[in-house]
């Protein structure tokens, strides 16, 4: 029998906000480990993902010249779930002229002093751009819900103000897509462990990084909540099995390429008058 | 008989986005030219303004120092009908520490590139802070729609965007207060001839005015449709008849006062270290 050819699909979230139960969703039922779109050879996966990198920057090239629509891919994870790691290798290829990263540290006293979707709103793409969110406006249901800093009632309020926020985004031609990089525990004390043995990567490392892991089965349950309430479809979820980081690379590099390709983008129609022009 | 006392739920719209039919809104039953506040001398209304005006002044240091809440106050109506009068006669008290004004215009190449509520969400107010827009995220549904640069269908998308942003904004502690300064198309008249009458009022002109005068009912319809959308229960609009511009500000102090003494403010309690010390 032939092995049936996975699909992006098979991986995604998007029934929140939807007439269908959004308990539908289980971030346990998908193995980190697994990789669905591997070509078997490390060595083919690795130049795939170059080939794909640089359809992207192809692909960049003529979303910026197409101005109609804007790119927002969100990048969420555990720590050393591999976020800027996707960026050097997914967006690598592609002209800093054209592709932002934003990374998201924790809030300013002036961030602090408005609502928590004010500084990101200011930072999404505008037409033509792509951005790239390094943590995102998550983090603020992630991180306060695992310490309790926020109700339950708060955390299902907010839910609603980002599905309305992504869907008041999409309505004025933002495209959303939203990666949950997804490790085992294992893999991630193997990470953490390297980056401490490694003094080149000590500037990766917080002491703090270790209390987060402790908090391992709590964050693993908020990201289950989160993705269940906010995976619409208008943005939907899109969970990465990471523990592969080629495989965690390939896996994306396809997302985005098919999203763009899904746009039908095209150079503006030339203009008559300047095909008429010759330069002296 | 006794005259009934007014009050300022008489003139004002929060049923949209409930139950409740939104059609029960109609501005063409509001006078422009009633002053149902008014005492019945002019002196004496003047005289409330200023008592009223100073009392902003005393709760805008106390809502500062309070630091729970931010208050926004939307002021929206057709050319002349009073919105910069209204921040200069109720708002002229109070300190620019505490209080900023942002006016909005057409839309710059870099805001145009995004959502609309893009420009609109960075100027919100933070805790302690009292903002005040002239003209608003408003204008963004009725001079499209007006003009017919977007589709009804697009119309009842920016309301229900419209609804769910100022409802985020509220559940983070913002206060929302929207005026609809209501003249009638004759006092208009009246206005923009002043205008040019009077050589120091010219650059309060532009002859764009007048082709906005000719869409006159266009506009009244445009108000009419987006107040009965947007008067929210949690971002209810007040409609003030505004012929008379001493009632128009008695009106609008009445109810800022009247809002913040809702909120019960307090400065927040005294530290014993502090009051033990004696400063040398």
């Amino acid at each position: 029998m032939a092995r049936r050819t996975p699909s992006l699909s098979d991986f995604q979230h998007r029934s929140a906000a939807t007439g269908k139960a959004r308990g539908r969703f289980a971030l346990d039922r998908i193995d980190p480990g697994a990789k669905p779109f591997s070509t078997g050879s490390k060595a083919r996966d690795k130049a795939r993902v170059g080939e794909l990198a640089l359809e992207i920057d192809r692909l960049q090239d003529l979303f910026y010249a197409d101005r109609r629509f804007k790119l927002l891919v969100v990048l969420q994870g555990t720590d050393t779930s591999g976020k800027d790691g996707t960026i050097r290798g997914v967006f690598g290829q592609t002209s800093a002229l054209g592709v932002h990263a934003v990374g998201w540290k924790a809030p300013t006293a002036d961030e602090r002093a408005r609502d928590y979707l004010w500084r990101i709103h200011q930072r999404v793409p505008a037409d033509g751009e792509i951005v790239i969110f390094n943590r995102s406006h998550y983090e603020d249901v992630l991180v306060p819900t695992v310490n309790g800093w926020i109700t339950p009632e708060q955390t299902a309020q907010r839910y609603e103000q980002i599905n309305a926020f992504e869907k008041m985004l999409t309505e004025n031609g933002t495209v959303i897509c939203k990666f949950m990089l997804h490790i085992s525990k294992d893999e991630q004390r193997t990470r953490l462990q390297e980056r401490l043995d490694d003094p080149t990567k000590h500037w990766k490392f917080a002491a703090g990084d270790l209390e987060v892991r402790k908090q391992w089965d709590a964050y693993q349950q908020a990201y289950q909540n989160a993705i269940a309430a906010t995976g619409t479809p208008w943005a939907p979820w899109t969970i990465v099995p990471a523990d592969s980081k080629t495989h965690r690379n390939l896996m994306i590099a396809t997302a985005i390429v098919q999203t763009l390709q899904g746009l039908k983008l095209h150079y503006p129609p030339g203009s008559p008058e300047l095909a008429a022009i010759r330069v002296e």
